[in-house]
């Protein structure tokens, strides 16, 4: 051809513009295609970095997925490092790049742009910053800066603040390196993307395990004292003034894009504080592509566009934009936040929408808490998983789920992740015909157990009510005629205020000590036996039943510790 | 109420029985719900059977997961078990029960009948039968037994007659006893419910572990000896003529619906072989259900009429049964097939159709092979899956899948199984937003690469051949270039006859070595290496590139041993 070729710039080298690069050049082999990063990496592992904290993932180089050589040797992509994309000039479509080391410019020429800056940790204005021993753990050097510090200075006290996906983790690492560490979260819970019912279990075993959690808390200052040139914090002060000894400190309290190119090319930002693009993942300009942390995403459940920092809606819209500035027509239409954290011994997962979510988008929510084997009983080894379906009551559609166990959660929360995708209702979970053999599921597998729960509520089977809805009832002096159905054993060890006691196997024979004509409320451990029970005092002239959705278990998750 | 309560008999109680009467009593408090059980057990747990024979679950109690009297207590259903049920009639509504263990026969009034009789394990006619150390394994007894033999007569040879599900989780039961384990398979493959190609990677494993697979191989007969009063097996032999020592033999080679009582009540029997039912699950009288291995269920991805004698569908059935016979208006759609066995360190899963299966419904078969790691390469741990799309090439539409590997198939079967439920095409694979933590997957999950590699032949961006398609073409003298463009290292160790050797990191440098007007296949060791050499060349100017599918890890497997 004698032809100009197509010239392809792409701005970031981690998930989405390394994606990129690889399907611009896989959609057209004649394209000129280069790459600047600002950091020493392309295609690094950012998922993995609290690992290597940790010490699971013990060679750095296994974070380098790939290097500016064997981009070139593979994909014919000129990749610089230590070059960051200073200003974009639409009119004359080329980008301003300076070599952070040498400090050098230069400008290069595009057809097609694509932005993937990523997002940048929040590091708040604090009394004591900066300081030495403060860290962020968003890339390579990050986390080698937190290594070198564990290995020169022997620190005992970790704080880490924010209790999200990043601050648990890091929490944890942290704990194997031998050091105590406590956890301050602004919100009244950890994992804010979570309900607080289920968060509740996380919060629980991350204490037991021995790390403190501070919740409804911010940081409000590092005290901090000179050694050598450089200011050490060895107190970290929180906003009710608690003061907790803390000689290294991680902020992992949130991300925010990185939106400076795009804001000063005039690039339309969304309401939600991404780039804007549409499902070819174009911004406002058309010869511009965006992907990653820095865009908006539709929230598939909804609709709407969010943000939703995550690595795999970022890989796929770098395909997605790599294709389409290329000359291809990929669509991506949108994800579902599907995220997953192992943290103490227990994961914790979420697809589509929370209650809280739900509701905020105004939604009818029905709920459905269930607490499944992960396997079946009889196979050694099984655990307790909890699991919440979130549906809208009008059409049974589901609308999120959240798991939280000690094992199984990841494949039970693609599942579902699968089943929003496609649109299901509770009912088309009943059917869905899983694999069994006793090691990994029981004949009736913990998701297809939620479907059965939610959709005899679907089906008006039975009422259910949440522990949460039943305090609220409570505590506004309705009157309800509390039934509690298990064993002698298991309610002398614990039981809602007021309850009369039942245990279901006698319950048929003594249906004359309750009351028919009142507002009934059943309840066990898990949320079964009350199901059995709402049936047979439903069947048996009782005018109102309600079975308490995931038993005791679910309120004592979420009473305090 | 002064009316006759409901009246509903269930015959059997394992999965489907025991799912049956439990529903109906859910559904309809006042009904007289009685079941009958041949056998010893109500509702045990016979999926655990291998395991107990094993040693992975060593209480035999968990297997017993309901007794008469516990059912009694918490679902006022009166069980009896010893108790057969010898003939219906229908005219009368009346089943006739003989109790095993006094001879005594009784009459039973129904208004709703629900058969479950399960299955039986096929015993061939052969010389040398009935023999003491011969055996199945389908009820705790069979298993009692077979434990009781090791014990007794401490076997050192076993043959197990069949390689489907139960063969191979049994032949590694003993092989953990320390036996010498022999497989019989009168296929030219194991789990033949799986495509040769996938089954391989199986065999391969089975056999590196220690156990002897003869497929292709029936048992001929049985050579004994006479030990006091019982005919004791001590040598098996093959239809080739093959001696094998056996001091225990296990028949596994398949299960026949126990009919009789149906056929016997002019019920109608499908062509399938098994009882018909509609989606209510009735049968051809309308007061008459069945469910369970005895049935004809649905496949849903063809909406024929199949048997599939699985515990998850059963207990669906029975749910549905129970339902329906005490009142209520449940359906069951049908299933997938779904499935899964663990042997010898290898697990492998499927759902929906096969190839052959595909092909034999009438579909033009799209596959597509793919082998990714089960999670992140960068955390420790990670082991190869081998992945097997089948979809239909007109519609895009995923007919089937199959799994193989050592760990994280229960989850991406269980992900197909949900995708196959939905009718997704092979391009929502691709926008599947699933959990990625590097313990738990890759930012591009198995099956969200294995729905790029898909969706990438569906638009056309590359096309592929089969490994088995490539040899088929060979044999038959059709002229191809074939270019393996793996490194010099991995060429040297094994590649195709006749193959060029031209790294893909140097491709576009050497052309001209290769003829572009030939009919090129390409393949690395996956294929991902080949489908990007597959784009390079279909963009210089060669007519026909095609990439080796599964690349040649997958013609290894299907190699001989």
């Amino acid at each position: 051809m004698d032809t100009q070729p197509l010239r392809i710039v792409i701005v970031g080298g981690v998930a989405g513009g390394a994606s990129a690069a690889a399907k611009a050049r896989r959609t057209n082999e004649h394209a000129d295609i280069t790459l600047f990063e600002r950091g020493p990496h392309v295609s690094f592992a950012n998922c993995g970095l609290p690992y290597y904290v940790g010490g699971d993932i013990a060679q750095r180089d296994a974070l380098l997925l790939q290097t500016p050589e064997s981009f070139w040797r593979r994909f014919a992509v000129k990749v610089h490092v230590y070059h960051e994309v200073m200003r974009i000039d639409r009119t004359l479509r080329h980008v301003e790049v300076r070599n952070v080391q040498t400090g050098q410019r230069s400008l290069h020429p595009y057809d097609k742009l694509i932005l993937s800056p990523g997002a940048g940790a929040v590091v708040p204005e604090l009394p004591g910053l900066p300081a030495r021993n403060v860290f962020t753990v968003k890339t390579v050097p990050d986390s080698d800066a937190i290594l070198q510090w564990l290995r020169d200075a022997a620190p005992t006290h970790a704080v880490v603040a924010g209790a999200g996906f990043i601050g648990l983790e890091t929490a944890e690492a942290l704990h194997r390196r031998g050091l105590r560490v406590s956890v301050v979260e602004l919100q009244p819970q950890v994992l804010p993307a979570f309900d607080p019912d289920m968060a509740a279990f996380v919060q629980a075993q991350v204490q037991r395990q021995g790390i403190e959690v501070w919740t409804s808390r911010a940081l409000a200052g590092l005290e901090t004292e000179l050694v050598g040139a450089d200011q050490v914090v060895r107190t970290a002060v929180l906003d009710d003034g608690t003061r907790l000894p803390a000689d290294v400190v991680v902020m992992s309290i949130g991300v925010r894009p990185e939106l400076r190119l795009a804001r000063e090319a005039g690039l339309r930002i969304g309401a939600t504080g991404g780039i804007a693009v549409d499902d070819r993942q174009r911004t406002s300009d058309p010869d511009i592509y965006a992907a990653g942390d820095a865009v908006e995403v539709v929230q598939r459940v909804t609709g709407q566009a969010v943000r939703m920092p995550l690595a795999g809606p970022a890989g796929k819209q770098g395909r997605v934009a790599g294709a389409n500035a290329a000359g291809g027509d990929l669509r991506f239409p949108g994800a579902l936040g599907t995220a997953i954290v192992e943290t103490m011994g227990i994961t914790a997962a979420k697809t589509g929408l929370s209650e809280r979510e739900a509701r905020a988008a105004g939604f009818d929510v029905q709920v459905t808490q269930t607490h499944s084997l992960d396997h079946a009983g009889y196979y050694p080894g099984a655990s307790l998983m909890h699991l919440k379906l979130v549906a809208d009551r009008a059409t049974h559609r589901l609308l999120g789920g959240q798991i939280v166990g000690e094992a199984g959660v990841d494949k039970r929360i693609d599942v579902l992740a699968t089943a929003l995708q496609a649109g299901m209702t509770v009912m088309d979970l009943e059917e869905l015909d899983l694999a069994y053999a006793p090691q990994f599921s029981s004949a009736r597998d913990p998701v297809i157990m939620a479907g059965f729960a939610a959709s005899n509520v679907a089906r008006n089977e039975v009422q259910t009510v949440t522990c949460a809805a039943l305090q609220a009832e409570r505590s506004a002096q309705r009157p309800v005629q509390l039934v509690d159905v298990r064993t002698a054993g298991e309610f002398e060890g614990g039981h809602l205020p007021g309850a009369h006691h039942l245990p279901i196997d006698e319950l048929r024979g003594r249906l004359a000590e309750l009351d028919p004509d009142a507002d009934t409320v059943v309840y066990c451990k898990v949320g079964f036996r009350g199901y059995l029970a709402a049936r047979i005092l439903s069947q048996s002239g009782f005018g109102r039943v309600r079975n308490l959705t995931g038993g005791m278990l679910q309120c004592d998750a979420g009473a305090p510790a």
